[in-house]
């Protein structure tokens, strides 16, 4: 049996928060590991990425590990019969880790389920993006002191977010009580009451109090073109502005899982400001992917007995 | 002079035969080697491949080298002439090795011919594809004793498969004197009566008592439109299955060099199956291109004073 | 305050001298460095490039470093703002260098401006090519005692050229007096006189007594369809031949940045010729971006009290 990290949601409270005390380690330590010398991590990548791409490509080699970059893009028709037997061919190499960033919600399960070999799913269609989650909780977890405590507001392009899911999941986890979704009704997914949030449509009252603001990318690509020029002003009320910050607790932090829309759902007064941790969730991504493939790994034991 | 690795036709049994044993080698010890540190192999595909490349820079790695891949595909339009120069430029940076896929038969070749750097085939056209040929015979020599007892059949789309070609040649230096091609004619190659073989059209009579099963993809992408649609119906006469297993001897090897068209050249029961070496000819890939790239850099002591 | 390398024109002679000597011993002496350990240098070439990608990142790993090779060629339409962001991201994750080459003139110093790390301009739209006038210098300098002495002529596509004007802000500040180019009108750009060098439109006139022929390619892509068809024409008396060199000093060194466009710009007797550094060129730069690399990084000592 392989370990693979597929979504938040199976994880349990023991399990992310070790994953989060390695990540703070590799933070503190930066020196080059040799705990994955010989070891094979392939970066397998259906929808563009430069970031994400690099963040798992840093982080292996920073392990020691070689890395395969294969490049698919184009081959993103491919059936998933033919996309699971080049990964076993791969793996019949002596490829350890797969990370996977599919359109369909299933593929990165579906391969995992069959593989002789660990899989990390690097977001998946409008499913999960688990590796971003423990990078967010992150950055969270150093700014502030108590998760129960907090008031995380998620802001914007809630349907389309994967990002917003596995955070969610992750702050559920980790015990914050209060966490609210803000967004015009049309960027709402249809389950949100079963998401356990509170949802708001009016962005002053969604951010009252407020410890932490995440604001989304809103997905520009996925709107329908007769909207597309009007995107700015529809979404208007939603972006993330000085002048809105002060509804927010005095020491709130400003979170984006990027790329950024700069002036539409964020100002780049507030993007850049200090209260932004935009840059430090990049720093914190190497971290957190190392702990990830750790984790995948087996470096990182997990005591099955936690109270979650 | 610089040794090259262009087909298999030149090569001599003695030659295959330390290939094999230091190919052998590799897959029985698997530490990271330093043999070629400081030396660059570069990795030049002109037709899409992910396993053949992945396997050549996995081969390349293991032995200490970095790798280079050139970005290639979409200028398969270069001329020759252009492509030489480019090759030159990178060989005058100091690559020692050059790894080359294209659709023209004579490249590879002619690159060879003019380059200071050493050349390996890694599939020419509808010419050879030598490396292929040899983790082919190191699959066939893992599991059957004797070679010149061996029975083989090729099946299927002989007419497109460099793969065919540099598997029989390969056989036949080795001493393998009952080699079977078996396709439907207009997947036969016109000249078959020059490649010392018997020819069926008829599965079941060229299957009969036969050790060893090479199944062949069939290239749908160069079938005329017209044929595509019945590409399925046409071709499962010649299609391996449980049933026409039972024809073959009952220790029959099956191989196939992938991607396979499930269910149209093989169906998934045989490729999955208990006689299945399809995995295991994956890796044997990389061990293969450890020693065709030891070959060619000298490392492989070569006796010329051979039999053959 | 980070080193960047965007230009020629800023550096003065001791920085070019000191680079010059870097880069010569890095050719006589050829083993694993260890200089950049831990380093990452993140390629970023928003313009198709096989050789000057694969000579930075040949230079960058004997030099140690890790290299990231972004694939944005077909993102080239993004915004400045857009790509500032995506390198800040990964300047945040940890890469030190980053080495862009970009259509628009002024993109590298745009982010050089406003990023935490240290860039390289690897051609900017048709301003500067600093890298390769480092490493034509450095070739000049092979073969040539007295930069004050000599005679150079660059003959060709100069108006397209960022190697033309590289090469010649490197020459004057060597103490290069005779400079001269050599073009059809339509070939010059309109600023020629602010140059400071003799302009010619004849190449018997312009090659008289020369010690060195820089010839250009002819940016056949960036001509109007209506003139293609006749460009090897209306080039021809133009083109170095073996005719044209008695012209030249009899031990003239003949140099080219490539790609060539055999028997347009050149002749391939020339090209391939006893006379011709081209090969050298390539070898030379790598050496020469190995010191540009460590000269962004403080390694290269510069002694700012110069004469220039």
């Amino acid at each position: 049996m392989y370990q693979h990290f597929l979504s938040i949601q199976e994880l349990s409270k023991a399990e992310i928060t070790q994953i989060l005390a390695a990540a703070q380690e590799h933070l503190e330590q930066t020196k080059q590991l040799a705990t994955f010398t010989g070891k094979w991590v392939v970066n397998a990548f259906f929808e563009p990425s430069t970031r994400t791409r690099c963040s798992f490509e840093i982080a292996a080699k920073r392990l020691g590990a070689e890395v395969l970059n294969l490049d698919i893009i184009n081959s993103s028709a491919q059936k998933g019969e033919e996309i699971l037997d080049t990964f076993k061919n791969l793996a019949a190499m002596g490829c350890d880790v797969f990370v996977i960033r599919h359109t369909e919600n299933h593929m990165a399960e579906h391969i995992a389920k069959h593989l002789n070999a660990a899989v990390i799913n690097a977001g998946n269609g409008q499913h999960e993006h688990p590796t971003q989650a423990i990078l967010d909780m992150l950055t969270i977890r150093q700014h502030k002191t108590n998760f129960a405590e907090l008031s995380v507001a998620i802001v914007g392009d809630i349907i389309h977010s994967r990002v917003a899911r596995s955070d969610i999941f992750a702050l559920q986890t980790l015990g914050v009580e209060d966490i609210r979704i803000i967004a015009p009704r049309m960027l709402l997914p249809s389950n949100n009451s079963e998401l356990g949030v509170q949802v708001f449509d009016n962005l002053s009252l969604g951010l009252k109090n407020v410890d932490v603001i995440i604001a989304l990318r809103i997905q520009k690509e996925r709107m329908r073109a007769a909207t597309l020029a009007d995107i700015d002003p529809f979404y208007q009320p939603y972006q993330i502005t000085t002048d809105v910050l002060s509804i927010a607790k005095p020491d709130v932090l400003i979170m984006h899982p990027g790329p950024l829309n700069r002036e539409t759902e964020i100002t780049s007064e507030v993007a850049d400001g200090p209260h932004s941790a935009i840059l430090q969730q990049a720093k914190n991504g190497v971290a957190a992917r190392m702990a990830v493939l750790e984790f995948v790994q087996g470096y990182i034991p997990v005591e099955l007995q936690d109270a979650n």
